[in-house]
């Protein structure tokens, strides 16, 4: 088991199940069979499904499900959601339907400029370095012209080129830092093929220019594309008269001063900031993998935005004023309706389908609802009956189908658990009969 | 469309799917058959994955891949992964590789310690309030013994319990906040089963407490565990001499100084930063998902953990010291290997199988050594020959299915591009003929 594997991308998938399972699995023919049992049997089909990773040898199953009735900017949609968090789409439905009948979500997109940067480093004179960025910073947009020559098309490529000097955050540090526009694609491959050419093109310059003298020193590091996206961003709210969120005046405005408390927590304790925001993310990250997007590069970006004031802190605010009790937040967002699996993977493109193919602006909007839908239910629940009631009603059927209960006993189980406290132990008590009924 | 949809979650799940085609689809059957293609034949096994989440009309694909040669702390691991990025399982399996033969990993749990909070509003005198919890702290901890009588025969539970008087961060505003210690459960219903009862018996001790007047105000809003764990984390390291680094001296030393200076930027540009963190959450992500934890938590924890001295900075640092090269991170991780999915999911179970059974300490080490391979990777492509010839070469695969390729036009195709640019356009007019060969 602890011997060096060589080669092992190149084999066929065949092979690398054996491998794997034989080197590493006490009984290798019982965990071939788990791992065929979730491969497709039309074998076209599940090359497909391969090809979009290195070392694929099955095909792993997260629930994909759907939550109706979200109205958004008046119209309604269904979205797709991917998440193995059991509470997570029944959340994000029931706040739909909440806001539906009370305006439901109204977002805007501020911006979509995304950025990346060409890192390099120089001692000399920084005047006379800048003077030769000015000089040739319309020859370096050209240079990607190649590349761009689409998407300029299309109205958007490169927005705008600068010359940085970092020499205060470390010695001899500079960046050309650029703007992008890629209209409905997410764009990380177009960014950094850009930057990849304009890096080569800055070096060549420096190389060609007698500007400088032997004793100066120049050298381009690396180029990349940024994930920290404050200038792609979507700005979501709900709002009512504060009469209409409970059954009587009092109720209702008790209940909007404890929302604005919950919130306010998360803007100065750390400690709820974080779990408030995450709940954020549990409602984007669903629609984000069901549409085929990136979530880590959407987590980074979204999880650093929050800490850009120095402290990190809540992502949405909520407030009453003039008896309008509004729930609102701003999030950056890069995300695509292009490229990427959209087309490749046929979940995906249902799910496009099943938004009614937004754009990537229309698509911000409805991840931003999703996001504040989440955070809505969350802070409802923590602020009435508690969290801990629905996430265990969920988790009960988990719990019956870990126990191998028949649809019998599910159906009791779920009516005696309906009130009661959950854990393993109490169910398997209940199902063994040394429950008192 | 635009209507209201009741009762959409007690359907089954084919009315379910014939609702929602019939509703947003122009060709009903069509899309309907996309949805029955992933559903597993066995019904007993598709009920499985349906009961993880609330709507659940079909299962949705993530390639399930291996990345093989990981050596941590002497011990050989082939990591189960699941990621939808296509260069991300080939970047784990060259790191993995790579350092292999130059000690593997090296790791260490330095604390696992999660938290939560019950958050409360008081308005009196709160000497007298502190008084009354130092009086029934035992209490308190006393009153979830029928929740924590398993873990705590297992060495863990509920560690302390403090009053905290945050009045300087919002008016009248109090914490207790609770430390635990779940073993190898992620712990999440645990954490949060004990604070809802705490949070009840509070209440109940300052209702039935005369120590106070009735002008004094006394409110419990909500208690919930914490995602922000910075003492439940763990250490990781690579180390070797500079010069096993290239194939000769001068090589390994500018490599190994372009990639200090590679981390230097990550710790000093914010936009970088975001940038250099995320690859390190696409190789833990990929480990969580298949492990069946929840990597919306650990998202929350680790990037809020990055900002955690008052700027969002690198996670990972390298340096030079006297001759041997290092690059180490430490990072929160907050995961379980018993409870949640573990069991329940027949992938997720395989997944700990091939990971011979870690428990939490060991997951959590071999999880942080996917995050530190991951980000070796990604600043090694950076400082080399680019990010984008890696990522272009997986993606070269997923736009020749797009392009429906015959088998012999993907063996020509990959031939060709091997050195080549590649975007869509170009890889059509090549199997169009259109290039010149």
């Amino acid at each position: 088991m602890n011997k060096l594997i060589h080669g092992f991308s190149k084999l066929s998938s065949e092979e690398k199940i054996d491998l794997v399972t034989n080197r590493f699995f006490e009984n290798p023919l019982k965990s071939k069979q788990v791992i065929d049992l979730y491969r497709l049997a039309n074998k076209t089909k599940q090359q497909v499904h391969e090809r979009f990773s290195e070392n694929t040898i099955s095909n792993f199953l997260l629930p994909f499900s759907v939550a109706p009735n979200f109205l958004i900017n008046q119209k309604t949609y269904c979205l797709p959601m991917v998440t193995e968090e059991s509470s997570v789409v029944a959340a994000a439905a029931n706040a739909a339907k909440f806001w539906y009948s009370r305006g439901g979500f109204q977002t805007r997109v501020d911006k979509m400029v995304k950025k990346g940067q060409v890192h390099f480093f120089f001692s000399g004179d920084n005047k006379k370095l800048e003077h030769l960025f000015d000089t040739h910073k319309s020859h370096l947009i050209k240079s990607t012209k190649h590349i761009t020559h689409n998407m300029d098309k299309r109205g958007g490529g490169i927005q705008s080129i600068k010359f940085i000097n970092s020499t205060d955050l470390l010695s001899d540090y500079y960046q050309l830092d650029l703007e992008f526009i890629t209209i409905d694609a997410m764009g990380a491959n177009f960014i950094n093929s850009c930057l990849e050419v304009i890096a080569q093109e800055w070096n060549s310059i420096y190389n060609n220019s007698d500007l400088f003298s032997t004793s100066d020193y120049f050298e381009v590091l690396m180029s990349i594309l940024s994930n920290h996206n404050p200038d792609c961003r979507v700005y979501v709210k709900v709002e009512c008269p504060v009469n209409s969120l409970g059954q009587n005046t009092t109720e209702a405005h008790n209940y909007a001063r404890r929302f604005v408390l919950a919130c306010k927590i998360a803007s100065v304790s750390l400690s709820r900031a974080v779990t408030h925001n995450k709940g954020i993310l549990n409602g984007i990250d669903a629609v984000l993998i069901a549409t085929g997007n990136d979530f880590r590069a959407v987590e980074a970006s979204i999880h650093s935005y929050a800490s850009i004031n120095g402290a990190y802190q809540s992502l949405s605010q909520a407030s009453i004023s003039k008896g309008i009790f509004r729930f609102e937040m701003t999030i950056p967002l890069s995300i695509g309706t292009i490229g990427g699996l959209t087309k490749l993977h046929p979940l995906v493109n249902w799910g496009h389908q099943l938004l009614q193919w937004p754009n990537a602006e229309r698509l911000m909007e409805i991840i931003a609802a999703a996001g504040l839908a989440q955070n809505f239910s969350a802070i409802n629940s923590l602020i009435t009956s508690g969290i801990q009631s629905g996430h265990m009603k969920m988790h009960l059927q988990n719990i019956l189908s870990h126990l191998k209960a028949t649809d019998e006993q599910r159906l009791k189980a779920t009516k005696y658990f309906k009130n009661r406290k959950i854990s393993v132990k109490m169910v398997e008590d209940y199902l063994n009969h040394k429950t008192s009924p």
